[in-house]
């Protein structure tokens, strides 16, 4: 199947910085509604899992990628197609065990805790960008690659800072 | 003063439709949240104007604008400068009054709102967008033009489905 023909791929861009603070103004806003971090997880892993159902239609049409038949060529596809485009970065992949069903994906720069400098007091069990593995969940869910992903789930996407790599698991 | 060299711009942008669906979601959150279409959008406001007082001095930096001496100036600079350089658009300008002191800011193309279809039953008062014009009034704020500003505030920004202009009033 040929790739349809592509708007300019400028005119779906915006800049980063007003992303990235409109993403820490929703996570303190959680916070400020959640009491428990792990309430604030799950928002943002439903929030983007959300996402990731829009999202992913839009990427199959830009991407052109075919049907993969492994766990390794999908986290591929996450991480050299899927975060390149919409985020500009190109995480890198471990595999996590024998098995080849679980894999990193560690993000050495991680766009959206540029500006997070530390996260708030007693806020230690925050996945401050459990957004991401909500949008992974929701994509891989939408392209009906059943026999691959049944019984997948995504967790992960700690960050205590920005220096912390960032790391998102699926098996 | 001459511009410092600037980082490629490229790797300053990300996928406008991660940004327009993460905001949306920040706005359904609000609207969970508070039952008063107003008291959403005075969060909105306010969560803008934080973004706007953090944006400004990287728009400082990197459009090399020199003290504006209007309210005209400020106008043109905030459509043509800094929509193009965030939200990749550009828009129009329209003055509305003898003093030169109320503009419009008219969004043809307002991408925060291309996923919308339209908002919640029972939202009609709802400024979906009211996030920019607390960043042009965060950012303003931010740059001490008291003179020109001092007695500046922002209203508007509504927004009741994809097809409406936006519009942002200064005076």
């Amino acid at each position: 199947m040929s790739c349809p023909t592509h708007r300019r791929p400028e005119y779906r861009k915006i800049n980063k910085d007003l992303f990235v603070l409109t993403y820490g103004a929703l996570v303190a806003q959680l916070c400020k509604d959640y009491e428990k971090d792990e309430d604030v997880n799950k928002y943002l892993d439903k929030m983007g899992y959300g996402i990731g159902t829009r999202l992913v239609e839009d990427f199959l049409a830009r991407s052109c990628v075919g049907r993969c038949h492994s766990y390794s060529e999908i986290t591929d596809i996450i991480a050299q197609v899927a975060f390149k485009m919409y985020l500009g970065i190109t995480p890198s992949v471990t595999c996590n065990n024998s098995s080849r069903n679980e894999f990193s994906l560690i993000l050495d720069k991680n766009p959206l805790v540029e500006f997070v400098e530390e996260l708030p007091a007693g806020r230690s069990s925050l996945c401050y960008c459990n957004l991401l593995c909500g949008i992974i969940r929701g994509a891989l869910e939408m392209t009906h690659t059943t026999e691959l992903t049944h019984n997948q789930t995504i967790s992960g996407g700690h960050s205590k800072g920005p220096f912390v790599q960032e790391q998102a698991y699926f098996y």
